[in-house]
């Protein structure tokens, strides 16, 4: 367990599904920075998170964990190379220009996942991560992920 | 509307939060072949599905619709290239080996979106696809995905 306020915790008005605090009905994931350029995220899935038999996850959901752990990671990045906590003045907003997911083997549902995503690099406007997805110590997916910074009037 | 029984309500015993018939909590998407080689899909997103800011859709969604409706489009395909109606005799099985999406424009909540999923290449083993989501007739996403062929033994 990583010490501290999840990125999550500190991102003001984010209602998205899979890393909203304010979507009741979301995933809801927590990520965690573990040194300046990794964070982590722990996640249960729940049963109807399954792919076709009941016993394995859902590649969907697992793309979905990637990415908002990914883009959540960016975020904060934002705001570390702004000299700025998450969430305190101008809001710093990032969305995924693209998404690559290698799908290595399946991921028992029974188990929590644990997520690690790395700033691969970072420039204001658009920042890339690597991110591995594990059960039970195996890799099950590996992904790349371009960040792209967006406006606050993105929030129309 | 396309007539006709869709991919998923013949496939059978799929749980998948994406396209199974009997998951009641998931997506429930229905495909069906325009042509020998393109099938479509038409999805209504609710409320909860949404991105940070509630007017657009999360690209986790997004990518779950791409992922479930190309690997279905693939299941289908099997069965079109062993001469089978879609489950009919032993069971046809391929899912996700990778996924590509690239995010073009943000897809607003409050429409249906749109989604074409091409065969791109059919063997037997591996089938590869592009999808693209549409919402109002623009090109919202574009993707690449491969799926492999997995044994009946895979929902062990």
């Amino acid at each position: 367990m990583i010490e501290g306020i999840s990125f999550q915790d500190q991102i003001p008005n984010n209602h998205c599904f899979g890393c909203g605090t304010k979507n009741p009905d979301g995933l809801q994931i927590k990520s965690y920075w573990r040194s300046e350029d990794e964070a982590v995220c722990t996640f249960t899935p729940l049963a109807h998170h399954c792919a076709g038999p009941t016993h394995y996850m859902n590649g969907g959901i697992i793309s979905t964990l990637i990415d908002c752990h990914s883009v959540c990671t960016a975020i904060a990045k934002g705001y570390q190379m702004a000299g700025r906590r998450i969430g305190e003045g101008e809001t710093i907003w990032y969305v995924t220009g693209k998404l690559e997911v290698s799908y290595i083997r399946p991921v028992p549902i029974d188990q929590d996942v644990e997520l690690i995503a790395r700033i691969e690099t970072a420039k204001e406007k658009k920042i890339t991560l690597s991110c591995e997805l594990s059960s039970e110590g195996d890799v099950c997916a590996q992904s790349q992920i371009i960040a792209v910074r967006v406006p606050v009037s993105w929030f129309g």
